[in-house]
């Protein structure tokens, strides 16, 4: 029988979301100004556009100016550096995000430098992950969806210091800082990748895994030491004739097999998913704590 | 009785030595030019000192210029910054090295950021250091030490890509990019330090051990798989009566032990310590060929 507790995310990101929106209004109460994203959306993909919608709709929800420019698919990479160098100028604008992918005619690289650091809410720039990387240096920005699994780690009171830490995937946007940040914590880490041998041995080792990799229920029952915690980041499309979609979302990690062994899991949809967002108003709301020197 | 190879670092650095010195014959054939590194030593600290004079010996004998600055212990912030702003304004040199560590009154930081990107062969820059954890990007120089780590096991054909490698310690200036780097090539990598529990369980798992820790004979017999490659970047002095000076060089590795178990070893001295110098002039190169866009 099921015994692991469900880490519920998307109550932990209410939460936070209604912390933030109080620092929001003493903000403005203080000072009379408001944090304020901008979201550069290139192109016409379906689920940019959702995303994006959430972001804005997650700013509101806090009190968070929001600002969108959508640009069409065939815009120039000179456009989007353009409206970014303003955003960069413009003092109501906290953080940049530009939704990926970018076209393919775009280099992504160019156009994510341009994002001045003290702007980089994303925590994507080489500088911040730099800064992730090495002991004595602080980053401006951490990248949201891993912090979002560490934040969901603390709020739930486990453990990490000293404990065996396994990450599953090494993407520059999630298992990659995921691993930095497990390591800062002082966990034991190791990072296990699609050319790692035999990876459930060592996934049987941990008392924390990390997984993103993108990869429907590859994490068996039989991957997990008794008691571990999970975080499961993957977000998976699988067939389901049932749902009036035709599919439903899944994690990584088998979440049943999970539940009979694991100490704790995050459930797929509603563990890690919503803090992604959540973190993402608390890295804009600090940029302009830090922009007008407020604690 | 022992069987396991020896990596000899010292040969190893030698030939690449050898290497070096032919590109730089031709490169001052091709322009006239030959590369140029920079030394800035502040204070008084003897094994500083040595350090310094070792790096010039080594630039002399493959032909790159050396220039040295050597400040007293009460110089100012200012005084090195301003040194810093001269080279990196000076087209003839191509690298800048700061001794450290620096007197306490002064602010590594400051002063590591100042030395810029282009020139920075120490490759300690966080710029760089993030490089070389993004899949995608490429550092400009990869710090010398861990370059050194895993030049050595290249030159003697041992894989990396899909086998284990644990690496002990975490440094910014070994640990840290040593398990980056050894990532890049495409290891399952594991970091143990200071808050581990039980490591040698971890490294009884390693196909490949890198220690860097400074703990004489830390690493066991019994903490090695039987037929792993070990790289022992320790590099400690323990007291030793029957020496003239006292006391002998040891690594972190227990080498007797080592020798009877593990496919291979670097000594102490004579391993990675004779490789950092070598990738120290390497990075000096490459920069001087990237300024003039030579191949
Ligand atoms: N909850 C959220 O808010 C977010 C969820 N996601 C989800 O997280 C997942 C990962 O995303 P992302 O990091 O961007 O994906 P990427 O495709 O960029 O990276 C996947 C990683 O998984 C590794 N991998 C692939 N197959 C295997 C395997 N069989 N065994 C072990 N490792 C494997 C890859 O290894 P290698 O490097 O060797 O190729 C790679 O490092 C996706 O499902 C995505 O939808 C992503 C972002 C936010
Ligand atoms: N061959 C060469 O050219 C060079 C050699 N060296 C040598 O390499 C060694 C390491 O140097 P450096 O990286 O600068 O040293 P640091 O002191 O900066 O780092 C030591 C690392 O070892 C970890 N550590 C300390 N004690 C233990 C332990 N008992 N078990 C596991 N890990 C431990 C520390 O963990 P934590 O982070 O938790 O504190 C830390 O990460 C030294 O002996 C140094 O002389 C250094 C540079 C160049």
């Amino acid at each position: 029988e099921p015994s692991a507790k469900v880490i519920d995310g998307k109550s932990v990101a209410k939460q936070i979301r209604e912390e933030i929106s109080a620092h929001v209004s003493k903000m403005k109460d203080a000072i009379g100004v408001v944090p304020g994203l901008a979201v550069i959306l290139v192109g016409d993909r379906k689920d940019s556009a959702t995303y994006v919608r959430n972001k804005k709709k997650a700013c509101e929800s806090v009190g968070i100016n929001s600002f969108e420019v959508h640009l069409p698919d065939d815009a120039s990479e000179q456009e989007v550096l353009k409206f970014i160098s303003d955003f960069n100028h413009d003092p109501s604008v906290h953080g940049i995000l530009v939704q990926l992918p970018l076209p393919s005619h775009m280099n992504e690289q160019n156009i994510l430098n341009a994002v001045m650091i003290e702007k980089d809410v994303d925590g994507f720039h080489p500088l911040n992950i730099g800064r992730l990387a090495m002991r004595g240096r602080e980053p401006l920005f951490v990248p949201c969806t891993p912090k979002g699994c560490i934040e969901l780690l603390h709020r739930y009171g486990f453990d990490i210091k000293g404990k065996r830490a396994v990450v599953i995937g090494r993407s520059n946007i999630v298992g990659m800082p995921a691993a930095l940040l497990l390591q800062r914590e002082d966990a034991t880490v190791s990072i296990v990748h699609s050319r790692t041998k035999n990876p459930e041995e060592i996934t049987r080792q941990a008392d924390i895994i990390v997984s993103a990799v993108g990869q429907p229920n590859m994490v068996r029952g039989s991957w997990i030491k008794p008691g571990a915690v999970i975080i499961d980041v993957g977000i998976n499309p699988v067939e389901d004739a049932s749902s009036p979609r035709g599919y439903r979302l899944v994690g990584d990690v088998c979440y049943e097999e999970a539940c009979k062994i694991a100490a704790a899991v995050t459930p797929v949809p509603g563990g890690v998913g919503p803090m992604t967002i959540a973190m993402l108003l608390s890295n804009t709301l600090s940029s302009a704590k830090r922009a007008y020197n407020l604690k």
